[in-house]
């Protein structure tokens, strides 16, 4: 097979960085074109990427000049990593001159023509891009990913459908990475927790709900979610606590059970980027513990611990993922090798 | 007035320290018996003390000979910082001599005669003393705190007792110092989370029910808490998110307005520890947070934070609190100042 | 005594609030005039001052109407907390207008007829004071304090001249407040050391010889100071290892109580910010520390600490200061006090 | 070839377990034999060893039984990760039985017939191994590795003899992992420096001088160096800033070409273990950093970088190496590689 060229928006930024170096050595996609503000364009990759990644630059995408954002330009499929202030223009731009973006921006995420896609979970919500190409009048199309604390809450609750799930309490203690670069600043989080992180309760109460439900997520699953979202002095690794009542009455072990034999799409394609089992239960009294675990998988499984009765709930335990792999680019390249795998691209 | 001669069980502690250090300069009493291990009898304080706070050791106790635990010697009023694998028999065995005994300890809190006081919720709760005596046999008698997390905790909840608590579910972000010295490995917790800590959550649902509760806590307060605690990387300063149900349906102002007024005998008496106000809400979007609130009301306030409604339970917010103040060393000097304006010293 | 009415250039950044919280109380001074960018102007100051101390912000400044710097108006003495950005241009301006300015920022720290001041090291540089009039044409002045570094370190030298210091090795490990607000990302910090802080090395190896020099400064120490600047994960507090090599051969005991007896003209006079003694020197193995020897002199004093022969050079020793008390702001009010206590204002 | 069988002596320790993990995938060694103290013998690895690991425990070795210290038992080759309160009885024990001990304990390190050896700098100390068989009379043998601060420092100066080092001022920046487990309590380093660490200084100052010795190390490579040891608040990765003084004048850029043309044995016999290059010359203004640089070349490589002129001695620079893989069990697995190349196993 050959491979299949991929480009890159917003190729300059943290995210973008991520899809440079993620994308370096897939077995399926080659990274031909990078694109990035007009600031940057005509000037070589490694000369205005502020390389930010403990891995060295990729050779080959270090010495590509970088071009302007502009639609038809590029191979067919993008990965977007640009930033919320431009993605909505500029990944429409590309829709509609015929590409397939694939984007980690938020967006597009709750528009209910765009999947908002963990392919665990929804895979069938790619069936909505018929109707998103014939209703916006796109030749190409948009694919989303969540948020990256919405990732892990909607993978640990995946499993729990099956009980029912009527209503989920998370609070999360989630990674400076998360808020790009140069994002918090050391003042605020050395030795301390910030209770707050704009906008992202908003989004875990809502994304996780779209995700969950049916019809391409046009109907919400029905639960209610309430998030408390808190930042802590981790660099990587989203932590979170969740009590989850359901309305059928599940045992702990059956709970177990079912976080155990989780497997989705990607297990069965054996995608590239895959974890094997997509969720790990462990046993140990104290874990997951970021510093321990956020790479399981290849930084692509969730882990889920501690799971145990709730007495206010029914179940509750804590979850882990890492933010900037499941829950940005791996999980955006994760889409395009579902997408690819489902003769999408 | 006379300063109360006061004695320090356990004084070379990391409990036995604080005591020491925040005794210093009280007005109403003054630390002069210091007691401990076989293995420092008989030796200088400073000797003996691996002094581990900022505030330099004062003076006085420095060059203090330190006695052994004995009933009956020292003064009849003895602070607590025994550590819980020795507590129970020389606190019990000091009682009996007729020592009051205000302590730290985890041992005695859950027993049905012995108060589990925070001044501000339960200061009737002292009336367990008389009983106490007489069931025991004790001429003296046993008053502890609560544990560290438990205190900011009930703190935060006691003035929402006026809307019929229902359920909690609270998620703790717990300091390393809470832990003792050397407690908490660095390998564990820097740049980390780790998501246990052992009797802990145990702890914060039995413990907040008593101190809730009415008869001097042997009729708990009808309600069910459950806790998620964590540990972060912090060195002063509990963090919570809580969520609360009640049976009323007050209206998120009706909250603010209870926690905003709330005060209690510490405050109508003028304690010399009591913080004014005893809870400090906040209303910026990002408080309270550990490093710029934790020493409050001189480390004696609670901060509470971003009070919201909750879409799962009534109300949402966010509870701080100094663990080795308020939930440990002052919360045990706040009881005996209460005990001596009760006339119970 | 009535109070002398003090203004503060600057007065919405960091180290501007500083100057704010630390002359709310002072016995001297008091503060009438707060004045900032165009941006702030007629604004009320807790409306445009983003507050980052942990002490609440002085009732009396949150409700004063901000000002443009404009030379003449405000007091005749000023506080200078102004970015290097700006402060040359305005505070050369207020000084021609009549102004006394106290200042803490680099532009003038060098210029050969402005006192870089360490009220104890040279006190008598403020003789330049005449010249400066002369030769600038001013009828006000300006007055200088070192950078955070070089201030630490220049205190912990100033005892050594009496045997006539050679050379100097330094390597810091310099706290993130050093960097102001936002300051240093979260993710360049977090479990890591920088080892680089553009411009400090050079500032450090310069202005220590004109503080220690004669002739107002006129006349550089004559040493050589070699230093290494790093970055870590410490909040408040600039610790820092040096060796010395000596023209004489002082013994270690020498050296000793040449810290320990060292003193200057604030603590001859008494000033309301000189610590006493200035320099703490610390005989426990593992100190001072950031953590717990910060604060001491109320973040006035320096620690010195594990005095001890060095194979290469003579003596080394760990030199620690609060950055941005000692190193800043409190570095200027002990400036303008003794410029008070000296009739200078 | 066949695989070597080997044994681990300590193999629950935290250095046991580095030597579990990294052998467990190596080309040349099989680990068929754990041993550790008479608590655990008789008892599966899994059983008994408080993984502390990010990557999971080899399921090889977490299913054999663990054997006491014996003599005689186990392969000819045993890594000893024992601690250094035992390491000298034990290791000189299976010495004498016979036993290649390639330690990783502070025991032997100095005595003059055991090669304290970094194969780059050093491998033909090796022939002390005659002299130690007769002298001591053992039939097996003891090859050492340094302390893990010193063999960053060694190896940074290894390409620097050709210019005849005369002396050495380093000042260390210590991770944590470094002091095992549980090692530094939290509260000591969280938003800490501690600038002492036992023993440490004296280690780097002796040791440095046996490596870059001749005769096996018995003749002192000639030049002094003076240490300042400092413990930050990092998980792994020791950074240290050096000043040099040459007794040749070489140029920034000779010292520059020396370094970044520096290799040695390992590299020649493209040893499996051996990085290549063994030292990374970075040219970035602010790197080495821990966070980003400490994993080059597997953790076996040291990176330098901030090479620049010393105003007091000769060349600074910045070094920075993986203290628990090329300053602990990848050093000493080195040295396994190096002697089997040279046929000594």
């Amino acid at each position: 097979m050959d491979a299949i060229e991929v480009g890159i928006l917003g190729a300059t930024g943290v995210v973008g960085q991520q899809f440079v170096s993620r994308l370096a050595r897939h077995p399926w996609f080659r990274v031909t074109w990078l694109a990035a503000s007009e600031r940057s364009q005509g000037k070589l990759y490694r000369e205005v990427a502020p390389w930010r990644l403990a891995a060295p630059m990729p050779g080959t995408s270090a010495e590509r000049t970088v071009e302007a954002c502009v639609p038809g330009k590029g191979p067919k499929v993008v990965f977007s990593g640009l930033d919320a202030s431009v993605a909505g223009d500029i990944e429409g731009a590309f829709a509609a001159a015929g590409h397939i973006v694939i984007s980690n921006a938020r967006n597009f995420r709750m528009d209910p023509l765009v999947p908002l896609l963990i392919p665990e979970i929804n895979a069938d919500h790619l069936k909505l891009l018929g109707e998103q190409r014939s209703s916006k009048g796109w030749t190409g199309a948009i694919v989303t990913n969540p948020n990256c604390s919405t990732i892990v809450l909607a993978m640990s609750l995946a499993p729990l459908r099956t009980f029912n799930i009527r209503a989920v309490v998370v609070s999360t203690m989630q990674a400076v990475s998360g808020a790009g670069y140069p994002g918090v600043p050391s003042l605020d989080i050395l030795g301390n927790v910030v209770p707050f992180i704009g906008g992202e309760e908003e989004k875990m109460q809502s994304e996780t709900l779209k995700i969950l439900g049916t019809d391409g997520g046009r109907a919400p699953y029905q639960a209610v979610v309430s998030a408390h979202c808190n930042r802590v002095a981790v660099v990587d690794g989203h932590t979170m606590t969740v009590s989850v009542d359901f309305h059928s009455r599940p045992s702990i072990e059956d709970v177990a059970e079912a976080i155990r034999t989780f497997a989705g799409r990607p297990q069965e394609l054996w995608l590239p980027s895959a974890p094997q089992p997509p969720i790990v239960l462990t046993t140990e009294p104290n874990r997951p513990q970021p510093r321990l675990d956020v790479d399981l998988g290849g930084g692509m499984a969730i882990s889920v611990g501690r799971l145990r009765s709730c007495p206010v709930m029914h179940a509750k335990f804590v979850a882990l993922g890492h933010n900037t792999i499941r829950g940005a680019a791996g999980a955006a390249i994760l889409n395009a090798e579902l997408m690819h795998a489902e003769a999408l691209l």
